[in-house]
């Protein structure tokens, strides 16, 4: 089954030991797009720019992105500027432009509002609960937010949190948002907010799944190539949205398998600049580079 | 077989959120013995001053520790002071009184010395290898060290890294070591100095084991109590080798069991202060958690 995506379409300049990128192509429901189209059809909603360069929307449709819900508006698509030192967890944001993301209200075409998965990756809460409202009758909610909204939106965040499944925050995010500063009790925190599922990203130290009936740990890839992490969170979330999409059964094995699938797109992202691995990834690859994971991580 | 262990006997000073420990037993001969002593016998090798605690012998004595190469003198006994506040993953040191570590000078009864199981706990290189020079023909040596002698020995660390089979980092000294940020490329780096195992600690994210035949990374337990972590890494390793110490062949399926049971022993040692769990420990208790952990983890 189809999944909608909201989120960011960015053009992003990124720097780290390994070289630099100037405006590529980048944002939260890109990098999520890349790794959920291996698994199903995905629609993306997000706003860009005059400046936007008409090949990304070529790049885009080729990869089988459906676009109706794309914004294409004047002023200036969303850039960010970002530099990793010798740490490549730890990004160090230069610069954001925010441009026409000021001025965002998602929206959906007719033939869209039956699509029974979404996934709010990072924007203002108020336009994930916007959107939200569009659906008819959603079955499976994912959200992503951010330090910023934990921050300054943190009543908006509270009240579409409890209307989600499933919710993905990174290690940091969880300690704030909950105040708990151990990661299996923040997670049994937010559990307590209203998603069903949490799931805890720990970059390269993996992912911790929390749910009323089980908990599922699962370490990183061991990449011994990273050279631009922008977007593994996005990556992971689309490969684990993406897998649980054409699930019939939410179970245990549904669960972890979609996990399993998320950390491995994740680790395609972090070997090359943007979407230059991902964009390229078939299922075979995931399944390739699974077998090899299974045998790191069993015992 | 028997296992011997070289390290400190300590009187622990430790305040953590949940309260405080004065002078209680610690040190890393102490925690690795009360996870190798659930596999095997174990020969404590440190030194002690006039002021230890003679019930702290008694206690020692009870748990099965062979103390006949535990060095009793005049002078004071090392102690260390430490305090963790809300991320319990970083000890801050208030203090240390290195009292007669500085004039301990390692050796083995005769009966002793031809034992093949050896772990170098965290003590000057120069101590270790008068240590594993003692031993008449070791078969499987495992070593950890410090910043501290990375920093100021490392010349020593070197020589005797060279010398060993296991080499037991945290993550901080594996890339201080190496020079390397990359866990993975750390850990090969590691294995390019020397021994032929090398397992790389990550605390709440658990750990990377790393030699030529194959890599396992494994999670640490998902513990949702944590008390008092101090000891954990040497818990770890003394499950480990105690582990190790008694299999025949150290292939795949031993190598993978002995870190899993590092990993669980560890998981008691941080639920309480100082050794308050670890002492009571029994197989039982690991195998019970072991089969929780293996839900925990496996997909």
């Amino acid at each position: 089954m189809s999944i909608i995506v909201l989120g960011t379409v960015a053009l992003d300049t990124v720097k780290t030991p390994f070289g630099k990128r100037i405006k590529m192509l980048g944002g939260s429901a890109v990098h999520f797009s890349m790794s959920a189209r291996i698994f199903t059809d995905v629609h993306l909603v997000a706003i860009v720019g005059k400046d936007f360069p008409p090949q990304h929307l070529d790049f885009l449709r080729r990869k089988g992105i459906v676009l109706d819900s794309l914004i294409k508006t004047g002023g200036k698509t969303f850039k960010w500027e970002g530099e990793y030192e010798q740490d490549l967890n730890c990004a160090l944001t230069k610069k954001t432009e925010l441009g026409v993301l000021l001025e965002f209200c998602p929206s959906l075409a007719s033939h869209q509002k039956n699509i029974k998965n979404v996934f709010l990756a990072n924007v203002d809460p108020d336009l994930q609960a916007k959107l939200l409202d569009c659906l008819e009758s959603p079955h499976l909610v994912g959200l992503d937010s951010m330090n910023f909204w934990i921050q300054n939106k943190r009543r908006s965040l509270l009240k579409i949190i409890k209307r989600v499944n499933v919710f993905v925050a990174n290690d940091r995010e969880a300690r704030d948002l909950t105040g708990e500063n151990n990661l299996i009790k923040a997670a049994a925190s937010l559990r307590r907010l209203g998603p069903d599922m949490v799931l805890i990203k720990k970059g390269e130290h993996g992912v911790i799944f929390y749910c009323d009936k089980f908990k599922f740990c699962l370490p990183a890839y061991p990449a011994d190539t990273v050279i631009d992490p922008t977007g593994a969170g996005d990556t992971f979330a689309g490969g684990f949205m993406g897998y649980l999409s054409r699930q019939k059964k939410l179970d245990v094995l549904a669960i972890k398998n979609a996990i399993v699938f998320g950390t491995i797109a994740a680790s395609f992202n972090v070997e090359a600049f943007g979407m230059e691995k991902t964009s390229r990834l078939t299922l075979k690859d995931l399944q390739r580079r699974l077998t090899e994971f299974k045998k790191i991580v069993s015992f």
